[in-house]
């Protein structure tokens, strides 16, 4: 299949078009190097030494596994880039990673907010006003968060809810509380793409994803020139992957709050799994569907203690700390989302346990050097300093 | 009180601006003129002449009424402009009509599309975080729209709904299906002004606001370089508006389709009455509410028939013509929408009558030699020519 990777160079897109490469299929990737110049102006950088473009990394991969990806620099906010992908790909599947994918950036300044809602809904309406006038035959897999939902005092489900109310019923978008203007652009984007299924006859899956964790992939570890990033710093890392550089450098785990904050998580190597689902299982005609996709639900401090846990077993010692919540969100709170539907198309979890954080901790006790411990700690706060409420 | 008009130089806005001006308000006003320029673009114009710009406009309400509205031109996409309105007018309300408020106009191509969601997103954000930074205390009365809402098959509740689901239950963002991507632009517009209520203690007031027809208040009939802009073109003429002119000038009434599309309506002094209301009853610290701002539901069909009915009453022969509906919507729909919020601060609606018609059909005469017929009909099609469904 003709298989077109927006954000292919990312900590999600680069081991998603080599495990399709390696699947035969034909992989076009683009990408406008938002993320490498992102960590320039931060004075950061992933933790894994990433080779120095999509040139270095497809020209390894056509070494190591003799199959070619292509690719071109582009940015999605620019319409004439993505209609020569659509005139010049003809892709028959849009995997959609390309997109500014930061909480705190999103929340560092007003110029963050606009930014990244601008790049993420103008790149989106590109796509789709492409794909109407150029693939519409194409089916668009697009990534969106967990986030989205928010954490409501109900079970979350996929996407849509069947609601009664007043002795009639329908089945609606499920209700969106994002809680950054990062995760409310998903939302926008959701919106959009609906929109456009509808009234376009597109055919669209919306991959409302947890948050994930993992270094890496069979493809990643075949040649160090294959690595994908690691970012732990405090705009681009995640909860879990930080924790355990925190492990192996010896920091705090840096739990904000209380830590009852619960969300969805999946390994990285399941992340391409479910892309690839999506993939083999296009959307019909008109159809807008959404896959949660995640494959277990921790809180912060569980997955903490699990860290300290696994530490122990190796003889690290790890300590928690409580730092002062950055962020505007329940701190505990009800939380039960369903996941269904990629595991009816077979997904098959690889479940987070001590010996996969303990091979986190190997892989990443290689790249320790390069760590730059003064980027690890929140320094992007929701609220700005003379808005934060009285203290008791 | 001090309140500052976004889009004062609007259909809306100047007779906002006036009316709250006689009651003593002191009114500062920002606009840059966006519709005046898509109305140059176009070919169109106002049906009413209206004064050039709000010099003039200022002016002659000085000489009328004895009262001062001050105003700037600006773009609210510019934060320095944003910055500058709250830092210099100190406003206690912000009355935001400030938004490209065209359904047709978003559906026309990709960059009208996102330009709309652009400019309405990026001036939102603008001035949430000018209010968070400059003037916390205010209150944001945003103009929003029903068609956020959709059509759903349950009734349409203020902003939020009650939901129970697996025997637990919550308060949660109303569901919106919106029909166009001007619509969908008010929706992130609503789910950016909830987040910052939430994390930043904003007061907000969302006003959904039904189709708004009619053409004179009480300010704008005393003196004609008072008079307010009254669209009827295919991109700004809305439903009732466009069949009143059409009636004068002997042009069929264009009923989209079938005609049995519901929306809510209410009158131009309505629309002020209720943003008064806000005003006058803000929302509390931390305070994101939804009022439904409409006063009656008609079908597309209802209102085409009340003007031929209209227009017996004066002899006036006026026929109804069922145009290939270029929008992709239901035809035929269920629609009971809650609206009682602004009735209970006190909301005296003017309802609908032959009446109010008749005296619509006068005030269009008197400018019937403004018309340019060639820009009614609809041009604008959600689906593309090649995207039509084959006929059947």
């Amino acid at each position: 299949m003709r298989i077109l990777i927006l954000g292919g160079d990312g900590y999600l897109g680069w081991p998603t078009a080599m495990h399709l490469s390696r699947r035969g299929h034909d992989v076009h990737l683009v990408d406008n190097y938002l993320r490498r110049r992102a960590h320039r102006e931060n004075g950061t950088e992933s933790l894994t030494p990433v080779a120095a473009g999509l040139g270095p990394r497809v020209g390894a991969w056509k070494e190591v596994a003799g199959r070619s990806i292509t690719f071109v620099e582009g940015d999605l906010c620019r319409p004439d880039v993505v209609e020569r992908l659509m005139r010049d790909f003809e892709p028959e599947a849009i995997v959609h990673y390309g997109e500014m994918p930061s909480a705190p950036y999103s929340m560092a300044s007003r110029a963050h907010a606009v930014f990244t809602q601008y790049n993420n809904i103008a790149g989106t309406l590109n796509v789709l006003f492409a794909m109407r006038d150029l693939a519409p035959e194409a089916h668009l897999i697009k990534l969106g968060t967990m986030g989205e939902y928010g954490t409501p005092n109900i079970d979350i489900e996929e996407g849509f809810l069947e609601v009664e109310h007043h002795g009639r019923s329908d089945l609606l978008p499920y209700p969106k509380q994002p809680g950054s203007f990062y995760h409310a652009s998903k939302v926008h984007d959701s919106v959009n793409i609906q929109l456009a299924c509808r009234i376009w006859e597109l055919r669209a899956t919306d991959l409302n994803q947890g948050v994930v964790y993992g270094i890496h992939t069979e493809d990643t570890e075949a040649d160090e020139r294959l690595l994908t990033r690691f970012d732990y710093d405090e705009i681009f890392g995640t909860t879990l992957n930080r924790f355990c550089l925190q492990a192996v450098i010896g920091h705090p785990l840096t739990v904000y709050g209380a830590g009852g904050q619960t969300r969805g998580y999946l390994n990285l190597v399941d992340t391409i799994q479910c892309v690839e689902l999506a993939v083999e299982n296009p959307a019909s005609a008109a159809e807008y569907r959404v896959f949660n996709q995640f494959t277990e639900q921790f809180t912060v401090l569980e997955l903490a203690e699990l860290v300290v846990r696994a530490g122990k077993e190796i003889s690290l010692e790890v300590t928690i700390d409580h730092v002062d919540n950055p962020r505007v969100e329940k701190e505990a709170h009800y939380y039960n989302a369903a996941n269904t539907h990629l595991l009816d198309l077979g997904l098959q979890p690889h479940h987070l346990s001590e010996t996969l954080i303990e091979s986190m901790f190997d892989a990443i006790r290689r790249y320790r050097d390069r760590v730059i411990p003064e980027h690890i700690l929140p320094r992007t706060r929701w609220r700005p300093a003379q808005r934060q409420p009285a203290a008791p």
